[in-house]
């Protein structure tokens, strides 16, 4: 196949997705799909290499298999000869993966901060509250609530601090009160099940400064949790709205300048467009990015993956055998003080056309 | 020490230091430096693990010097009994490190992109020209320039792409093409020894790919490299002009929409503020951020410490015998296509307040 041929049946189907998918993409996003498609077979799997969004995905993989370029069955998507033929004719590289073994890619050593403690918290969350849809929730590997703390205490967030989580299916609260090194840590969570189990654990392993509230984050945060927390932790819905919402609302428990909030953001749910809006806000909320490390967490398979909205998108329907979602671990940090709005927010801040999971 | 009284204090020496530094910083950064002193000794390694500004750094520590809060000498910095009332009083915690010690923190296994090709670079690496203050140099280490290439092949990249590297005393072109995965790589320099160095290692290893042109990135980028490049990277200088004028010229070396750049910023030229302002400037120019890695870089210690601006301002005088200057690895996506303006620059683009190291 010629270059100018391929470009132009390149074109031609990212012209079709563009009729056909709701959100927002660019070429480069095609691209990053025909180069996962080529190191993995596994769904999956080209969802997780890819990093676009899961419903492009699904409306890219569908005019691929349409026009011959890829064929899809048992959870299996694989090029054709002709789909082959286009990406060598574009010069598009197979997705090359080289992730630190030692550290899954994280870069930090968890047992310097843990040490025999990370077992500890295997043990915890052995009788964990599982995943539910009702919340739109699905948590993180236990490695990953870790990895997470001991991040945020290598940039001084945890010792001596007043932290904050706000929707805890993580387990973060407790990851980080096992420590003894935080002064405080305030779970805030919708989820009855969740706050019992977290303070039924602070009671059994006598962590003083752990406790659990039940709140539902649409609701305005007590007065009593604003401007009071030196670190917040959530792990947003990903519409625009629920994001902004969730970050705004750890942002309004911070004291203040030099304040340090963490959060999660896909790209699974989430297009590079609407990371950028992120960042803005982000930026004019008076915040710096000081870090964003892509692919930090790392979520456990949750049960009602057949019930998620994504799954009637899927070319290929097959449950997921290894790990597949996973979220960028943003920090950022306050350089001004923060005006409290604290609104009551609309019953339905969890969807747009991108979310996937819920 | 009583909270109060501690407290009275530290904001006394806020104040003076800010009626002394002409660069803008946050009471966290004073909090940064006294967490950094509690777990180093070595002033350089208070540098590192601080993350702030080294002219502020050095300020404030005159200030806690002053005061009897801190003795130098012989290059270590130390808290006096008085420093240590205060920062148990005001509960600062020392600084914890964790990084990975397999990949240094970086989240890369080098050796899966470079297998035994990273011993070849090793070798023509060690006849490189030194680092001068003439050019405003000083190069990453060797596991630096290959983890760079690495990450930047991770993300698509790299294979069968074309690379511009503005400056490149990194000698990261050498990194990228001796892969042979990049269809092309240019390197532009101002210094002529580098110049020679890369074209001649390009033409003795046979890397048909690779090419090195002089060029003083203060004026006008050639026509032909305009609108030309898939990827492009720097290590601009750090004052705000500079940092802004150099990745500017990446962005309009870039294709458009979707190609991707890559540049360091460290926190000891530039303040969190200045991060800031830099994360807007990359938004405004239709550009993402899709990763901000900080400590990805270090860099070998370059003979013309004694002869940089910030010599005078150490509190006391030696010379590093480890790393201690980093700095962060930002990558930045385009989402939208780029408007090429390409203006002749002044003379000196090099200086503000915050700059170090020239």
């Amino acid at each position: 196949m010629k270059r100018v041929e391929a470009e132009k049946l390149f074109s031609e189907l990212v012209d079709r997705t563009r009729q056909q998918t709701p959100v927002p993409f660019i070429e480069r996003d095609a691209e990053r799909v025909l180069a996962a498609v080529q190191t993995a077979a596994d769904f999956w799997e080209v969802v997780r290499l890819s990093h676009v969004s899961m419903r492009f995905l699904c409306d890219f993989c569908n005019q691929l298999i349409n026009g011959d370029f890829a064929a899809a069955s048992d959870g299996k998507l694989s090029l054709t000869d002709k789909g082959k033929e286009l990406v060598t004719a574009l010069e598009i590289a197979p997705v090359k993966e080289g992730l630190c073994k030692a550290c899954e890619g994280r870069g930090i050593d968890i047992s310097k901060f843990y040490g025999s403690l990370s077992e500890r918290f295997s043990e915890i969350c052995k009788d964990r509250p599982e995943a539910i849809q009702d919340y739109d929730q699905g948590y993180v590997t236990e490695a990953t609530s870790l990895a997470c703390v001991s991040f945020a205490w290598q940039r001084g967030d945890i010792e001596d601090k007043e932290i904050i989580i706000l929707g805890d299916d993580d387990l973060k609260s407790i990851a980080a009160a096992l420590t003894g090194a935080p002064k405080r840590v305030l779970a805030l969570d919708i989820d009855r099940r969740l706050i019992d189990f977290i303070n039924e654990v602070a009671e059994r392993e006598g962590l003083k400064n752990l406790k659990a509230v039940w709140h539902d984050l649409r609701e305005p945060l007590r007065d009593e949790w604003l401007r009071s927390f030196d670190t917040f932790m959530c792990d947003p819905p990903e519409s625009i709205v629920g994001l902004k919402a969730f970050v705004e609302r750890g942002i309004m428990c911070l004291k203040g300048r030099g304040s340090a909030g963490y959060f999660g953001l896909t790209h699974v749910e989430a297009s590079l467009n609407k990371w950028a809006r992120v960042q803005k806000f982000l930026l004019e909320k008076g915040a710096v990015i000081t870090d964003l490390r892509d692919d930090f967490s790392s979520y456990v398979n949750w049960n009602y993956m057949k019930e998620m909205r994504s799954w009637s998108w899927l070319p290929t329907k097959a449950l997921p055998k290894h790990l597949w979602y996973c979220s960028a671990l943003y920090r950022l940090e306050l350089l001004k003080d923060v005006d409290v709005e604290n609104p009551c927010l609309a019953e339905n801040i969890f969807d747009d056309e991108e979310v996937a999971t819920n």
